[in-house]
């Protein structure tokens, strides 16, 4: 987070002022540095495959977060790609937090990657999520800067759905409005409604849910699962 | 490297242009996060005290930085901050490097402290060099943007020796340098050879590779050993 802040050049997080506003970049990046050898330190007496899978966690996020620079101002960015840029760099994390879970619990391995799974899929709908609460939220209620995906130019799920189903013309204007996010919150946004594109993610992130359920059904019932199934819910339903 | 680039606003690194000048800070942040990730997975398979060495060597070499950075245009830095901070932010990893190849190799206890502390001391005595050389060595031999650590307000060893050396009103004109480090560097180069300042740092260099050497004669004679006084002695003589 100290480094996605740096990258996103976001201002607030959780309602605060981020790291790299008031101490600069510098110490953000440092700072995330130190947590993540600090991290790698704490992990070193757990068995290996612990901290394996922690590192190979950071290592995919990282290249997700590269691939989604890469693809900056990319405005023919398709919906494959941008899922695939998801998984990556948000659902990645995810699948690995639940993954360590289910090791440290000593799950047999194919309840470890059931979990895995859902962990993966909860992730994909998280982050379409988070995308359609950074165009359609309400920046006091998420707690972070509102539109900071537009004005680093990256596509998300809403507005790929918009892009492919406006015509020509409608296209030209939508294209206009990515470039200058700044200015253009509000008409992007009706446009976005009217077209139908955020029930679209929306949609999307709905049948990603469905999909990490569908990954439960793989360990048996337990009071522990509901919970998992109502965090994926409400991954989706939050409004922040 | 790619973060210190980033931190530095480093131009150049070995004679080439650095990540962050080429793709940008984004990318060089991530991809640092990358090779970080990389390099904990990598020695998850061996013992744990490896991995131990590593992240707690990355941790120091980060409070090191900080500390750095929160030092940043403090004029009134004594010479034991600054040995301190050094001692931190470069020492440390030349120790965890030493440390790393004695356990490595299977050496025993009182031998594997030796080479932590040879690596220590010849750790100090290539950063005491190493910022020498940033404000008086020759930007083409280095490879390296030249007065960059006066650009970021970072003091070095000859600055400090400068500073604690000149009477009060030459004092008010190195501040005044200081402050704007760009136009600078040719007048301050000249009052810190003019001072002694330059071969002050010099010997306080060398001091540290006999600590070095000294360190080293708690480890049986042999052709490795030699190297290692080598190599200690080149790091202070060498010229980029």
């Amino acid at each position: 987070l100290l480094h996605d802040d740096v990258i996103d050049e976001g201002q607030t997080r959780r309602g605060a002022a981020t790291v790299n506003r008031l101490w600069g970049n510098e110490s953000a990046v440092l700072l995330g540095d130190f947590v993540l050898s600090q991290v790698f330190r704490l992990v070193a007496d757990f068995e290996p495959v612990v901290a394996k899978v922690i590192a190979e966690t950071a290592a995919r996020v990282c290249e997700g977060e590269l691939r989604q620079v890469a693809q900056k101002q990319n405005w023919r960015l398709t919906e494959a790609q941008y899922l695939s840029i998801i998984r990556e760099k948000s659902a990645a994390f995810f699948s690995g937090c639940c993954h360590l879970g289910a090791l440290l619990s000593g799950a047999v391995q194919p309840q470890v990657e059931a979990l895995a799974d859902y962990g993966l899929h909860a992730g994909v709908a998280f982050q379409i999520t988070d995308d359609l609460l950074d165009v359609a939220g309400d920046e006091r209620a998420t707690g972070k800067t509102a539109g900071s995906d537009l004005g680093a130019s990256k596509l998300t799920l809403a507005v790929i759905h918009l892009i492919g189903t406006v015509d020509a013309a409608a296209r030209e204007r939508v294209y206009e409005l990515l470039e200058s996010p700044r200015d253009c919150g509000d008409e992007l946004k009706e446009l976005l409604a009217g077209h139908g594109s955020l029930q679209y993610a929306r949609d999307r992130a709905l049948d990603y849910v469905r999909d990490a359920e569908a990954a439960l059904e793989r360990v048996p019932a337990s009071a522990a699962r509901d919970a998992l199934v109502e965090t994926a819910r409400f991954i989706v339903n939050r409004t922040a």
